[in-house]
């Protein structure tokens, strides 16, 4: 019998208060850290936080939130879903999750990604022309700082997207190598070879549509793992959700939120509006959990068994 | 009588168990933790920890460290002591302490300096030709960041040392604008006069030598905000100490470990080996505070009259 897992994931949704009025983006940081307090409380295995930089998010600097989540939570593992790698430097993002595993003994994770919003690409910087060579190479870097902690030895590597490290370590150090770091992915199958290559554990992001149409990626994941002659590692699965005393109420509560933000999201990606029918068939066999508590289990559990996954990251948060 | 406040620095320096073995990166991180929780405990007003990236200091992160702190302490202003913003990028830096700000409830600084150490530079793809432009120019885009929170306004920058910024706001904001940013100088004419401009508090490293030849830059500095037409603002120091139950055990204490540092950091500069005399001196006249609490407070005192600075911040850890 497998381990499993749930974990809760948050992008720090600007959230309104009882009369409507937008709750600043300090307050909602500091909900975060209640909401990851009392699932330290529950026995959640996984509280995962997620980087925006756009004014309907208040989560940008996900390590440093976690960090004051460390310091007031006591078995629950912190990690981020996902850390944009593409835009961020990977010896900064080391530094920061190898400081962040030691405040919180040992109990920090990276899930690494492309990003799926562009907005950091401009602020910091980058081009979108990069996307591939950007994750690619810096995946690359990031990979080899990981060994480095495990080997004692240090990192030589040049390339195109940031000036070469020639024989350097990286401090702080991990403490226990190596660092607990997954690739997550949307559906690219370069992205799920590109995991199995580095060996590092999948994450599938599925926002909507019949999870069942990721099994050809487990079963790719798997496949490369084992040509490449890597021992099997995890594969989770992200998606949204929300619970309430009974499905009706779920679904009531979810949907106005659901709404504005799927339209403003598919807005910026020249999406069509979506309609409460969409909603209705995501909730019953697309990727939305929501309902009642055992409604919401009985549907994680069939997709972590028709999958094969040993971890079920729910995203919570939905505006 | 204006307020006097002292608050304490750590680099996170790797230190010894009483076996002389060096303890792990890790867990200097969380005993750095839990000198702030006791420092919270005894009312000192300010905490803050300095970046570096070479294997005998722990802290290459210090807003992660910090968050851990602010998850753990009630009233303690915490902060950097310092920030190299020439190798950092002051949109993540300004979104890094944003987060820290609101998840202490208003407790966070940033103190931003050139950088005393280079290690920096190439780890993260600057050179040190760029020296002045690279602080100049991003000192001025976190200021335009400060500005923006309180105004409302996004920012528009262009310059040399990034890709521009075109009408963005950085999320998450500062609750209450401006976010608190001291300027930290090593004794930089230029320096005092650039921190007057920008009107951020000026922070006087003093690491050796008679505090009292550091007298003109306060006066620079005053006399530099007058003629700009700014309000007055604070003046800080930071200087190294080591506090025992006698003079004499302070000294004997902190004498091999001041050695090890001051030569190890001489031999890359070029300076000569340092002497028990020099050594002497520097308690005696110079800028080490170093004996029995009564001693230091006598010297912090005087070296605030003479300056005429109301934060003192004692940089307590000394390998």
């Amino acid at each position: 019998m497998p381990t499993i897992e749930l974990g809760l994931d948050t992008f720090g949704d600007l959230t309104v208060d009882a009369d409507g009025r937008p709750r600043s983006h300090a307050q909602v940081l500091r909900d975060v850290v209640a909401e990851a307090e009392l699932a330290d409380q529950l026995g959640i295995a996984f509280f995962g936080v997620g980087e925006h930089h756009r004014p309907d998010f208040a989560i940008g600097a996900p390590e440093v939130l976690l960090g004051a989540i460390a310091g007031r939570t006591e078995r629950i593992t912190l990690g981020t879903a996902v850390t944009i790698l593409s835009t961020d430097d990977p010896v900064r993002v080391y530094q920061r999750f190898s400081t962040l595993d030691a405040v919180s003994n040992g109990r920090a994770e990276v899930i690494l990604g492309r990003g799926s919003f562009t907005e950091s690409f401009p602020l910091f910087g980058y081009s979108l022309e990069d996307y591939d060579d950007l994750f690619e190479e810096k995946l690359a870097i990031f990979a080899a700082l990981r060994d480095a902690d495990r080997t004692g030895e240090p990192v030589h590597w040049k390339g195109t997207v940031r000036t070469p490290l020639e024989g350097v370590r990286v401090y702080p150090p991990v403490e226990h190598p190596p660092l607990k770091a997954w690739v997550g992915v949307g559906g690219s199958p370069e992205s799920v070879v590109r995991a199995a290559r580095y060996h590092f554990p999948l994450t599938l992001a599925i926002i909507g549509g019949d999870p069942r149409r990721f099994t050809p990626y487990v079963e790719l994941y798997h496949r490369a793992l084992a040509q490449l002659g890597h021992p099997t590692m995890p594969v989770s699965v992200h998606s949204p959700g929300h619970l309430a005393e009974t499905d009706e109420k779920a679904r009531e509560e979810l949907w106005p939120a659901y709404q504005v933000m799927r339209n403003r999201i598919g807005s910026e990606r020249g999406w069509p509006p979506t309609s409460r029918a969409e909603f209705e068939r995501e909730v019953a066999e697309g990727s939305l959990y929501v309902g009642a508590p055992e409604t919401v289990a009985h549907k994680i559990a069939a997709t972590m068994r028709d999958l094969g996954v040993s971890r079920f990251d729910l995203k919570y948060s939905n505006g």
